[in-house]
């Protein structure tokens, strides 16, 4: 069960998932969004599949554990709660 | 038809578009195209839809004219071989 700040995530299955799009009013709002991804992607050694046009991003955290899983791992959550921080 | 240089690109139908994938030996090499891409995405104001990983890129131009076209344009074919400069 996703925590109450992570109702924008939405879990999927087959493979176990967590997905979220992000809307951005300019290119340069979503290449900023992209900056700051890029380095908390670095720092924790987690890199999502991201997908982005000129002013949306969608994000998908696999899980850590390469799929021998049925569920979210806490690690999935810290990661997609650190995701929403960027964007506060 | 394609020019000599554009052969790791694939003409795609319904809609008509353009794609390719790129791979890198690092994270740091998929930062670095990346950053590349944006620069000349911004002075062409041309954005296509990227997605990527920690190790790969996949591009799809499609046709500058929004669909009512079932041939690439040379818009897009010139976008096309200036990302691959990118990588020369």
């Amino acid at each position: 069960m996703l925590g109450p700040l992570m109702h924008q995530w939405k879990e999927r299955t087959r493979p176990v998932r967590l997905e979220r799009r992000f809307e951005f009013e300019s290119y340069e709002a979503t290449r900023n969004f992209l900056d700051e991804l890029g380095k908390l992607c670095e720092s924790l050694k987690r890199y999502p599949d991201i997908s982005f046009g000129k002013t949306y991003v969608n994000l998908t955290l696999a899980s850590g554990n390469e799929g021998e899983t049925d569920e979210i791992s806490n690690d999935d959550k810290k990661l997609a709660s650190k995701i929403d921080q960027i964007c506060q």
